[in-house]
């Protein structure tokens, strides 16, 4: 079973990255369709389910009230469902052959079948570029308040990490291969990190 | 201009992958080279300008007497001149053309050539089966002497880092591409590799 999984920072183009290599691949990239997939299984709204799926469930409530502690049983039982439902899927997915993955941690989710891990990153004027140029809400906000949101994005992905494993997200060595981003065109990377793929996945 | 640095761990392979990767690229390697052609030039013994080269000539003096910080101006002249050597070695072998460079904070000497830095690791594991396999020396070692001299070799590289840049040796934002060779054969991962350099090269 070949399984490659995409994590990345946000704005890093590693979305992108992923689909264009599962095209070369030849493979399915599952993405946003986990999303549409739990949202029409569950009868949610898509965007809630979004927020959810790749965020830290403590978003959704304050985790100290006064110098409390809140315990875990706080945590908002539907998110934890949406999380637990999106686990299940990924391993489904997982269970019907070879596939890229971006992000919700499929590299833990997916440890049993050995899949190889690559993290997707660039310096931060070339994740603010990519942002502006993809989106128009990113558009919308000062530089100031998108490279806000960026790391906040980043640090959802961190915790929800956090929760599943004490291995650091982003830290290179969770990973097989670190790719910086940084003034390069994402297509351009794509056949020679096809052959790359290929290659470990044939190494003994 | 196309220059490509390697940086490792100790242990990771760094040097095979760069050496492989320059013969597929059909460039000179430079490596263990650069200190043939110092001790040469300088007329010094071969080990002591390896040792030199590439290690923090802070090893050669007490950083400290007492509580007493010892300024710049008390390091070794002759490891300062060597390191000097080096760094114009490196310059001088890079205006020749294309080429793959293995340490000696290449990365850092080279940047106006806007070289690809890839920087190579692996786990503990990985890296002490390969010591044991490559070297006699290695094998006189208890596995925890062994694991002890990988540590104190990375923690130099990175301390003739922090001499040159602000920037942290090993941390990814400083390299464009992170390899990890753990449980992984080197030469599996040249003809991928190989591609992947000429696609990041000719991107946009």
């Amino acid at each position: 079973m070949k399984i490659v999984t995409i994590s990345r920072e946000f704005g890093s183009g590693g979305r992108e990255l992923g689909k264009r290599l599962a095209d070369a691949l030849g493979v399915p990239c599952y993405d946003q369709q986990i999303i549409e997939m739990i949202s029409q299984k569950k009868n949610l709204d898509r965007d809630y389910v979004a927020h959810v799926s790749e965020k830290d469930v403590r978003m959704f409530y304050p985790s100290t009230i006064g110098k409390h502690i809140i315990a875990p049983n706080y945590i908002g039982s539907q998110s934890v469902q949406i999380m637990a439902e999106q686990k299940k899927l990924i391993e489904e997915l997982a269970a019907q052959g070879d596939c890229v993955i971006v992000g919700r941690c499929a590299d833990l989710i997916l440890k049993k079948y050995e899949p190889l891990n690559i993290f997707v990153y660039a310096d931060q004027a070339s994740k603010v570029a990519r942002c502006l140029e993809r989106s128009d809400e990113a558009e919308k906000l000062s530089p100031d308040q998108l490279v806000r949101k960026m790391k906040e994005i980043d640090k959802s992905r961190a915790s929800y990490r956090a929760m599943l494993a004490d291995s650091r997200w982003g830290s290179k060595e969770n990973y097989h291969l670190c790719i910086n981003t940084s003034r390069k065109e994402i297509k351009a990377l794509i056949p020679g990190l096809t052959a790359y793929v290929g290659g470990w996945f044939s190494a003994k």
